[in-house]
This record gives structure tokens, C-alpha cells and sequence, in this order.
């Protein structure tokens, strides 16, 4: 009944007597809860976030359904207690998936100075810094018989601001080799472009519609959560944006999340661009 | 010719045998360089910014004018160079002034670890992690005989989020106590928070006109930079927004200032606050 997901891009992954999530075929994610505070408190946001009635149905569907908590016995015979949430791709077929954790801090003010130290290195030595947020995982589904680009965690992990950018655009891309290969590779070709960061139900417009809210709530603040972009080639490219990984999340107590909002207006403004590029390159008005 | 100005909120001040600005009768301000790299990168922004043909005439406003470089000899005899500026407030009649230092960060990515360090805890020891802006001034004019309301430093350095809301609320109110007592006062009225932060050419919707470019520009990211806001009690208070200090400016490199802008976008949240606040009061929808 239960497997473990195909569809994983970043974040712990189930093994023999490891704990990871699961799914089943009914639609369901069951993640391991993390030990200590961390688990505790993912579930206390989702617990907050499902039963609070100021977040607008625009906004509550950029996150995860939450069916409640189960304790499950692992292969190994040990109980251990597991989130339920939504399997967000459960319904697509071979899906593009990219995760980008948000924020130029992933740490909260009130955390542990340990803590706060082992941070702000990745944070630094990540584009988090840079940029206002990093690449956590990413696989680009190029054919049935070719299966995916999915790049190595420790070359996202050293990605500069200019590589963070091509992975933005490969994303999006076609001419992309199979497996972690990026070498040797020419200039990713955006020929998805139009319809998955563009157009009225793209990503950007997502994006910008979260802002909108990131603007104005000061209820929760989201430290080292995810973006995760999703879309599947075809017809329908269906891009669909969500958030995910809730272990940090802190009341915001009548303070906008500032760092969270500013990492997102630097991930649309790159979006953005390589959407203008894209048509300046269509209409001629720049070099390929 | 030269005199001390008498209107600085922040920053260092001249005396004996001690460096510090200076006006003349003309409007000008002469800030004099800071050692080492600090002063050599405040021109280097100043002639950058003030030949760049990108930059909207009405984001130029916001800026001081830059009127070049001089050596100046000091009462002591010695020589030192000086950038020559606008005085912002030369125009202006006991201008009630608040100096308002942006972005949750004050370091560049690229500052010493010795520089971070310093930074990173005057950071969070203020509210600059918290609130992504800490005040570094304030002086608000009560009346000729009066004079001014005017918080110690060390208050404002020690100044938690309540405590920002409610500088933020004396900023625009009339019934405070000259000189630096706070503890004693009533609540603020926030008499003038309707013709200083409200209204077409007021505060608030000067500062949504930075936060338009600041989602869009990519050329400069302004750390440890400062709002200065400035009005004059009156028939017409002419509140007015200026970008101050720009020793550690940046070059963009093609990514927005997403540490200025979430700044911004938090304080903008809190005058806004500010502003529906009162106006709910006024029309009885709050209580006082």
C-alpha cells in the first residue's frame, strides 16, 4: 500500500531502516515527523494553518492539504509518528519539479546560537545570501526513454547566482541531456517558457499573486521554507506552484515576513527576465 | 561661512579638534570622507548614481544632489577631503526629522568576516533582524518654546519592535514632552499622521514609489543606507523622503536589493498600520 516517492527532488529520502516519506495510491504524503522541536512545530503550523479562517482560498491553495497525524510502524518494527498531507503530484505523469528554498536567512531570530551559526554558513556559502534563496533539487523530465535531467545536490548546493539562473532556464528548457550531465551541454533553449513561468495560470503569476499576500500578512513567518514548481510536458504544461517544509515556520506577531518576501521578489525578478529575454530573442531585439 | 548643522539625527558629530559635517548659507553639506575604503566607495556610489542615465528623475528625487569633493582644512589645521551634498533641510523651518536605517542586513556578502561579525550583532541586538529596519534618529518639533522631543541614542538602540511602532507614532503626534523623557506620556495622538504619513504626496506613498524601483532595479544594493523622513508642523507639513549613507553601497550585478526592499515593504506595512489605526479610531471602529 504504502511506497516511497519517485518524485522526491530535495529533503531526506526513506531507505532500509531509514525513515522517509511514503505515499499511497490514494493521494496521501506521510512524512516522518523530525525529531524534537522541529517535528512538533511542523505540525503545530499545519494544525494553526488548516483551522485559521483569515487565509484567503487564493492563498490556501499554495499549501499542502493537511489530513492530521498517524503513527506508522517502519519496515524496521519501530513506531514512529508521520504527517499526512496532500501528495502534490500524485495526479501528474512524470512531472518537472524544482525546489527553492526561500529567504536570504533560514534562520529565525529566536533560534539557538548552534543552530544560528550551522545557518548562516550554508546560507553564505549558498546563494541564500546572494540571491534571497537557493536551489534545493531539481529534475527536468526531457521523454519517456530519456527520463530526466536531474543535476548532482552538491552542484545545486555550489551553484552562483549565474548558475542558479541557467537552472532557472533549463528548467523550462528541451535541449537538456538525461541524467546529471551539464558540461557539455549548449544553451538551454526556454522553449517552455511561454507557458509555464508565462502566461495568466503560470508560475510568474502565482508568484505574484503570493507576494501580494507576502505584502500584507504578518501572521506567520516562513524560515527555510520551500517553493516548489511543478508542470508536466504536453499539451497542458499545468503549472502549479506550492509551498512546502514547515519545521521553522514562527509567529509573525504584527511584523511582515520581510526576509521571506524579499527572497521571492528576487526569484520573480529573475523569472521575469529570462521571460523578456526569451521575447526580446523572439522579436529580434537581442542576440541569441 | 561653515557651520555645524544643528538638525543631525545620526551619524558622527563635529567638536574640538574632531571631524564632522558642516553647511554653509548656500545649502550645502559637507560630509567629510571616512577612512579607508568607506569614504572612496560613498564618491565612487555618489559620481556612479549621479551620471547614470537610468536612474527615473522621479527616483533621482530621493537622493541627495552630489555636487563633488573637496579638501577642507579642519580648525585643527588639518586637511581633509569632504563630499559636497544638498543640506536637505537648509529650506526648511525646526523640521521634525527620523533617520531610519533599511534592510535587516548591514553587511555586503563581500565585507571581512571581522565587518560581518560586528554588523551581525548589531543586527540582532536591534531591530534590524526583527523588523528589517532599526531607527538611528528622531527629533520632533514640538514649538518654538518647547523646542524638541528628542529619545537618547542608547533608547533607540534598545528599541524592540513595540517600541519602533510607537517612534513611529510620536513621529506624527503633538502631545509629547520636550527633551528626552518618554516614559511618563500619554499614548501618541498621532495628530498629523494623516498630512505627514497619509495623502497623495505623503510619506507612505512616496515610499511605494521606492518600492517600485526597488522591485526593478538591479544596478545597486544599498547597505546600511538610511531613510530620512522629514516634515514641518504647519499649514503645509511637506513631508519628504530622502535616501542618506551610501558608504556601503554595491554594485547589483543583475539581482534586485532584496535586503533594502523587504526592509521597506516591513516599514511601509507599519505606517500603513499606523494610518488605518487611526483612522478606525476616528470613525469609532477601534477603541482608543
Amino acid at each position: 500500500m504504502f511506497k516511497i516517492p519517485d518524485h522526491q527532488v530535495a529533503g531526506h529520502v526513506a531507505g532500509a531502516g531509514k525513515l522517509g516519506p511514503l505515499v499511497d495510491d490514494s493521494g496521501r504524503f506521510y512524512k516522518p515527523l523530525q525529531d524534537g522541536k522541529r517535528g512538533t512545530e511542523e505540525v503545530s503550523f499545519y494544525e494553526s494553518f488548516s483551522s485559521n479562517t483569515q487565509i484567503p482560498e487564493k492563498i490556501r491553495k499554495f499549501f499542502p492539504i493537511f489530513y492530521g497525524t498517524k503513527i506508522m510502524k517502519a519496515s524496521t518494527g519501530i513506531e514512529h509518528p508521520h504527517i499526512i498531507l496532500q501528495d502534490l503530484v500524485s495526479s501528474r505523469l512524470s512531472p518537472s519539479l524544482m525546489d527553492i528554498k526561500i529567504g536570504a536567512r533560514t534562520w529565525a531570530p529566536e533560534a539557538s546560537e548552534e543552530y544560528i551559526t550551522k545557518c548562516l554558513k550554508k546560507d553564505r556559502e549558498s546563494t541564500s545570501v546572494s540571491l534571497g534563496y537557493r536551489l534545493s533539487g531539481l529534475r527536468v523530465f526531457i521523454g519517456d526513454e530519456l527520463g530526466f535531467y536531474k543535476p548532482e545536490r552538491d552542484v545545486m548546493r555550489k551553484a552562483g547566482p549565474d548558475d542558479v539562473r541557467l537552472f532557472l532556464m533549463k528548467f523550462v528548457s528541451s535541449n537538456l541531456e538525461s541524467g546529471s550531465e551539464s558540461e557539455s551541454e549548449s544553451k538551454p533553449d526556454c522553449s517552455l517558457v511561454a507557458s509555464v513561468y508565462g502566461g495568466d495560470n503560470g508560475i510568474l503569476s502565482q508568484l505574484l499573486e503570493l507576494k501580494a499576500w507576502f505584502e500584507d500578512q504578518t501572521m506567520y513567518h516562513f524560515y527555510a521554507c520551500s517553493l516548489l514548481f511543478m508542470f508536466e510536458k504536453g499539451l497542458t504544461s499545468n503549472p502549479e506552484v506550492k509551498l512546502i517544509d514547515f519545521a521553522h515556520v514562527e509567529e509573525g506577531k504584527g511584523v511582515i515576513d520581510h526576509n521571506f518576501l524579499g527572497g521571492l521578489c528576487s526569484l520573480i525578478k529573475f523569472i521575469s527576465k529570462i521571460l523578456s529575454d526569451t521575447n526580446d530573442l523572439k522579436n529580434g531585439l537581442i542576440e541569441p
